[in-house]
């Protein structure tokens, strides 16, 4: 299946063959994702057990099997104790991860069908096939035999995860950290002297998103961590900076900031001040946590122009829609729901300010299709701090990311995208879900190129853009070798 | 043509070719639709002029026509009464079959061009090659030759309802009926013996629609066939409870509910009952309609969870929306048109409830093809109880079916759609309609085959589940047999 | 590249040759667009430099340059001077076309990759290929040599722009014209003699938008091009009838109305005088705004119904969204964005009123794709006034094109559309324009073949109805030979 996915007219798909063929071997670039960076400090790091590796990380995977009637409990995931309040990430509580694993795993090799024509489906096939050379086809029958198979890789040293790091061909690969992290772990990472490149980005939702049970908290650990006393605006924005510098000099090239919607309004520093001083009171309503979201967002346009992290934007994802689940288990759990987005009218207040700054670059995702061709392309056609995204979630898949070029690249070009991210904690399936995004652009090209839009030079030099140079460009992480 | 519609690929045409020769002799399930039981009640029904089977059921028709400057008038459409206030069915009127029958079928031969490369043209040439056998094409020169045809054939007994019935391969068949239907027609077809599944499904929107002019007489009629006074919102609800038993005892699967927005609202018993009083007294205003319709879907699904019919709802068409037409015609003449949907936030107070009831089914239908990839696949992706209803109505057409499988197959699986149904009142098509899905899911499973996503296996097990089994199963079908 | 842009499919791509060879050589019909009619008053008008002819007029090509950091002082763009205020078109604006045009001209062409696979990209080359015969690919290394062959052929006679209207075979041109102008141009080419038929249309959105800095200026100049002084509504109504007739006897049959939104709303009488007055006091606030322009709207049909002037609507663009441009630029300059559009609720109020007026026409444009198959197919495939414009803008690109027949087709058939318009100032693109839609249309309708839905005689008749019919009969070009 060297030419999975490619569209089916010969003369296509042996176009697509040859531009995939181009830059399938080019290093990868990561410039955002979840992968935990304490499986870099520790050179000695090995994974747990294929459900740990494969299931846990994925809530793509126990959204659908929940879809189903199959309950969390089935897969591994137990309720958190009723004592933690407010709900935390899944990730911190180590009853996640308990039960019996190999039942678990026979548990969704039995409703593995339900993954068919899912980008899960693509992924998990060609990961085990690429990394840990499976062919089988997970179901009932096979369930044991590709267990055992999996556990019996990951006891050996290919498969810690400096080792892979190599074996990957990655470049960089960007973590994504809270304001308030201490980046132990990157630190730990640097001294060790290992060549790879994680970098931290820095991700501060935590202590702007006001309304957020633990945003008090999280305060009080940012005042700690950038060792500022936090009582006003001002030292709040102080403290911001004094952590923005702080990930920089840890090797952070940007900055991520997730909104229900992109709606962007400036606050005088006085009106700030007010709404800042009701949110640590404990007294900010419903439209002050839209207003000061969309005050901290130009905020953090400013702080990028000044110190030129890039800014990266999600908007659209309504998170923890079901109060059930998110009661129970927390955070995380697969029941995020997207929601209509709008930027024309929403971004324009930033971009009155720093709309044609060169020196701030803003990449912006979204889960609303229906905005690629509508706003975004015309917006990124347009405004040079600009860049798109690639697909990003429910659309990182492979009809998803062909309807993104279809819509944006018309009005937008190629070179106003950011090229790819993989923006997964799954790591060993950060090289499959490169290699996807690689064969659509071959594919797409090969289409642009069989029907005379573009000419080979053309094809070649785009591929190579999208699948390499545009990210490492975007991230400004060729400023920095 | 036995190939027909299929990708001109001659291997994806090959696969295509195979997956639906799999599926085509498959019984049909038709679990939601609005054939008239009359048809079946009495053993010797017989259709009339062509014109009445094919031109007067069929508002894409008419709709087209008119458009084009045709009047109603002219397609035996005449305004009524101007007595009868408020508009009703047009069914419901003798004057609307009325005229030259001939002279109005070459009129519509006459104008046959205007359905080139829409669903209707497809419908229609292929029900006359299916059931009439009849392979010219309409125009103003085989208009009469086809209209004497047809008619020669509708004579014979082979055209009952019946024996169509058989001939058609129908395993069940579902109407939709008012909540204060006497399903006469349906116990006739009982007390026959003949073998066809018939089932009523109930339908409230009538009773449930406090701003429809003749709201209160079908309240005063929902009190005489549940034998409950209704003069408050308990006897309100207790009499809508006695009807869904009466339908259930009666075969009904399901109930049906169409409304402007999907939004839902919980109100408290207090609150229920003061605005049903309001309407009783015709006092509710514009935001109590809203509130009350919100309201009384969380009610029917509520409902759904202790009786276990399957919710069906039907979002986003403004009904009647040419107020000329609607005085003079009445309702249904091609003069709906559909809004923007949204879910995410909308059906959040009904989730919150009932999201994770194992006891509850809802099936969603929507005219606003932006929700398929952003709310209703991701939502679908995670809530058990949602199944997705296939394309509706402008929708229900090669481009628009290829764009849902498209749009939502890659977030919420197949496993979470409703498979197919008709949904219409043109009862030959039936087949037509059915075929065309099956061509459809065998051209689309065909490019996920020929491209490497899913194997042979897949593909045969997933036409199989979108043409038979999941209606079946969504529709508790297998239940009852 | 004879075959260029078809699909790769060998029988589809030989059905797409023969159906275009149908229309390839049928007069050009342009019903909308910008070209200036000074082009054709003076039957010796010389285009300038190729800077002047292909980048100046094209605001495609400066908005993609200054999305990546080129300044618009770099391709000829310069400030304006500051005491102009309001800012005024920058065709106004004699500094416009000043500088280097050999140097603005290598920049152009060295960032040339940034139109691969866009409209532009294609436009620009099938035109020097065309038009010019120049098939050299542009950039730095032949950015001199195409310069310098254009301009050869620029000195030619063949290249005045009476000789290219007969070489492009167009048959009827219509410009776009401020209410206000006087049509000198025009009647110069009438008294001229020459057999070119090129036509005003009626555009008064500057004595319409209430709000417009330049509004009551606009008023002034209403009053003296009427000889009626305007002093209420009822002398504005007087006025704009009056250059309605003045329009029509210079042999307009259209008018053009752009609006952020859709947005109709009937006012009384008084209303709408009390209202105007207020415009006129220089107190009109947002919402008086946004209820002036939905009222004429309808005004603006009520006129269309009694003097016969196809009336069109260009929706959601959200003029001049980047302040620091448009301070500094002035209009036009690529930074025009889309916005959400909505058509159901909006429209209601004037298609309440006219909506089955025989002797009205309306047709639609619109910036938001999604309003496609939900809105304006299901809208037009009913109401008989009816009728969408080609895909506009953004949207006039091989992609945009197909997903619009794709969008509209199944619903409202192709009799309901408009065909194509070229809507563009750059009069040397015209034939290319047209050349594109007329590619899409053969390719889009060889697909229906291939697969079935339609046959050969259909195939035939539809292109010629998309290429040539339908945007003659729909703005009445065939009334007044």
């Amino acid at each position: 299946m060297q030419d999975r996915y490619f569209s089916v007219d010969p003369g296509q798909k042996a176009a697509a063959r040859q531009l995939y063929a181009s830059v399938k071997d080019l290093p990868l670039i990561c410039p955002h994702g979840h992968v935990d960076p304490r499986l870099f400090a520790d050179p000695d790091y090995q994974f747990g057990s294929p459900v740990d590796l494969l299931i846990i990380p994925d809530h793509y995977i126990f959204r659908m099997l929940y879809s189903q009637g199959i309950s969390l409990e089935e897969i591994g995931i137990h309720a958190m104790p009723p004592s933690k309040s407010p709900p935390i990430k899944r990730g911190d509580l180590p009853e996640s991860t308990k039960g019996d694993h190999r039942k678990i795993w026979r548990t969704v090799c039995a409703n593995w069908h339900l993954f068919r024509a899912t980008p899960t489906g693509i992924w998990v096939r060609d990961e085990l096939a690429e990394v840990f050379d499976i062919t089988l086809k997970l179901n009932s029958e096979n369930a044991d035999a590709i267990y055992d198979a999996i556990v019996a890789q990951l006891k050996s040293h290919a498969f810690r995860p400096r080792a892979l790091y190599e074996r990957f061909n990655i470049e960089v690969l960007a973590t994504t950290d809270a304001a308030t992290d201490s980046l132990a772990h990157h630190q730990a990472i640097r001294d060790s002297g290992w060549g790879g490149r994680i970098i931290p980005t820095f991700r501060p939702d935590a202590v702007v998103n006001i309304d957020d049970a633990g945003w008090r908290a999280h305060i009080d650990q940012l005042s700690a961590a950038a060792g500022i006393d936090i009582h006003n605006y001002a030292t709040y924005i102080q403290a911001l900076e004094q952590r923005r510098a702080f990930f920089k000099s840890m090797g952070a090239t940007a900055t991520d900031h997730a909104a229900l919607t992109a709606y962007t309004e400036s606050l005088t520093a006085a009106e700030a001040d007010a709404l800042f001083q009701r949110a640590l009171a404990g007294k900010a309503n419903t439209k002050d946590v839209a207003r000061f979201t969309g005050h901290m967002l130009i905020e953090m346009a400013r702080m990028s122009s000044q110190d030129g992290l890039v800014m990266q934007m999600h908007i659209g994802s309504w998170r923890n829609h079901n109060p059930t689940i998110h009661a129970r288990y927390g955070r995380d759990m697969g029941a995020d729901i997207p929601i209509r987005s709008e930027f024309t009218k929403n971004l324009k207040a930033l971009l009155d300010r720093f709309g044609n700054d060169p020196d701030l670059r803003l990449v912006l995702f979204n889960l609303d299709e229906t905005a690629y061709s509508r706003e975004l392309a015309p917006l990124a056609g347009h405004y040079p701090i600009l860049r798109l995204g690639p697909p990003w979630w429910f659309y990182d898949s492979w009809l998803g990311m062909t309807r993104f070029l279809d819509a944006v690249v018309e009005t937008a070009g190629i070179y106003n995208l950011a090229g790819f991210n993989d923006d997964t904690r799954a790591y060993p399936s950060i090289p499959t879900r490169h290699d996807v995004w690689r064969r659509v652009c071959a594919d797409w090209l090969a289409g642009q190129l069989a029907r005379g839009f573009i000419d080979e030079q053309d094809a070649l030099e785009m591929i190579r853009a999208l699948a390499y140079d545009l990210a490492k460009e975007t991230y400004k992480l060729d400023e920095q070798l």
